[in-house]
């Protein structure tokens, strides 16, 4: 471990992302799908570079910020949220003169405003009609409402009806059998609103679904076209517990320094919530904050800003103050965009700093 | 509400933050107390020049990454963390040139990184030793190990015996009788530390505690010499909830657009665990992500990286797609920690942007 790098900061292995990247690139080739990455965990440049490299037909972003980050490496660009605020649609407005850009929206208002920006500039925006595939977070309801906002798309200049978009964040690879019975009943949603639009002389070139715990069965969904996880390039302990990666995949770790065990049975990490976050592990809610690799018996048991509290009653002996141990985080992509930069280690050489690049890009 | 900022942004009511800082500094005069507040809430050298104006005797950092920031506005300042990685120890020796520079700390491991470094630097540390007062995060546990400790510092050179430090961060202002009775208890504690030094020769010529929530009470505390409480300036949910501020106090607040309608009883906001954080209110953890101030009846149930999902069944009618709201987060401090930049609002003004200028100095 490299001591000359003061703690806490994010330690990358190179080798388990490049496995972690050429894997999943690899079950979107053998089913023909398109794979679209979520930069929203790396926000970088070089690992964007890398997932295209391996394959990818183009990136996802959350935001017009990291849009604009991630069009100096891609032309192919899928915002998947709605945007709505004027100064964010004429962003994507811009960015659309030049590069493909797509939004997923679900009302009516967010196309209007995409179309006026596109309007304005010159350009024409591709929308994805979200549809709620059962997350309740965002997406219209039912085919009614998924038709009738692509006949409103479709009789708007500055946007274009290119398809639909969905996110299936409420299954997990945990409970395969609850999860592939709920990707039968997706696909059947998703193929009603197809044959709806075609009814109606509209087309959905683009499904865009899925996430890291549900990407490798995404070809369970027949009418799906491209997918777009994002964590899967790392993973964390959401993926562990949620049985989609194990511990080898993860490719980042915090590394962190004990700093107090002066009350008994506890160690405190300087890693608290301001770079592990308060997240809590998905699938595991009680397993604390993180996992410490060198002492797998410990626990995070609470966190405040800067100090990360661990019972190590269970640990024969603890680490002592000084010692620094690896936590591998339970929500990566939030502790990634913590950092304006994280360390890159090739296996032999001294790791380097790698930039956040689209850290900071709020909106 | 200024429209031309895009969301989600940080919107700072400059009256509401000179109220603060001027209640508090009252306080402390009133009772002879040192201020030295914690900078970690806004890490903005223009808001710890206002409370040094205001009457600080110091600022209070976590790290010496923000000492470094903060030693451009101030020449004496106190990290109240315990420090042991030589590159952390160096930077704080090195300020310790040309700034009177203290560290709480409790073990000798600490105090010999922290001498080591100061010995190579030509330059002394000051030493705070953290005595646990009932939190159970750092701090030796009873006046044996406090002297223990104090002989260390005192037959060491590079760092100098300064005094106590404690951290009362199980108290809370919404229980007063307990609250009061426990600070005696740690008075009563800190008086019997004081009383071993003293006849060993040792003097604690600083003793420095507090917090936000037990700012007022610290008076109750005799032996204390300064307080050193950080929310304050912009008090969040977690001081509503808590009993130490109102929400006509609460400085800070998030704005936010309503960017999806579409699941019934349901608007998402663009202001997700990035920008909000996963942090739960400590006084009322079932209280939601927050307090959205245009809608009392809302709650935000859920956060993801970048959405709300806010149950506005209660709400009649509630916000429409398009509209912006704005949210009191639980936790201030943790939020502005991720924005480069806050709005400034003074009254009659346009907002205008002021740096974070100790962000991402994450060690």
């Amino acid at each position: 471990m490299p001591e000359s790098i003061p703690t806490p900061f994010i330690l990358i292995d190179a080798e388990v992302v490049r496995r972690n990247v050429a894997r999943l690139a690899d079950y979107a080739r053998s089913h023909r799908l398109g794979l679209r990455p979520h930069t929203k965990t790396h926000k970088s440049k070089m690992l964007a570079r890398m997932q295209l490299d391996a394959g990818a037909a183009g990136l996802t972003v959350a935001k017009p910020g990291e849009a604009s980050v991630m069009a100096e490496v891609c032309d192919d660009l899928l915002m998947a949220y709605p945007a709505v605020d004027p100064v964010q649609c004429k962003e994507l407005a811009k960015l659309a003169r030049n590069n493909t850009v797509r939004v997923g929206v679900d009302s009516e208002f967010a196309v209007d405003a995409l179309a006026d920006a596109a309007r304005s500039m010159g350009s024409t925006i591709g929308i994805l009609v979200d549809v709620d595939a059962g997350n309740h977070r965002t997406g219209v309801q039912n085919s009614a409402e998924a038709l009738s906002l692509a006949r409103h798309i479709a009789k708007q200049k500055g946007v274009r009806l290119d398809g639909l978009m969905f996110f299936p964040g409420h299954l997990s690879a945990a409970k395969p059998d609850a999860q592939n019975a709920e990707l039968l009943r997706i696909d059947e949603m998703l193929r009603k609103v197809i044959e709806l639009w075609r009814h109606d002389g509209l087309e959905a070139k683009i499904v865009s679904g899925g996430s890291t715990p549900t990407a490798t069965q995404s070809h369970r969904i027949a009418v799906m076209t491209e997918v777009r996880p994002g964590t899967y390039v790392f993973n964390d302990m959401n993926c562990v517990h949620g049985c989609c990666a194990t511990l080898d995949d993860c490719a980042a770790r915090i590394v962190t320094t004990v700093v107090s065990t002066a009350v008994p049975g506890q160690v405190v990490l300087d890693a608290g919530s301001k770079t592990l976050t308060s997240d809590r592990c998905g699938p595991a809610p009680d397993s604390g904050h993180g996992f410490i690799v060198e002492y797998p018996q410990a626990k995070v048991t609470k966190l405040s800003e800067e100090h990360a509290q661990v019972d190590v009653t269970a640990c024969d002996p603890g680490p002592k103050v000084g010692d620094r141990v690896t936590v591998v985080p339970n929500h990566i992509c939030p502790c990634i965009n913590l950092q304006d930069q994280v360390w890159w280690q090739e296996p032999g050489e001294s790791p380097r700093p790698i930039p956040v690049d689209a850290r900071g890009r709020v909106y």
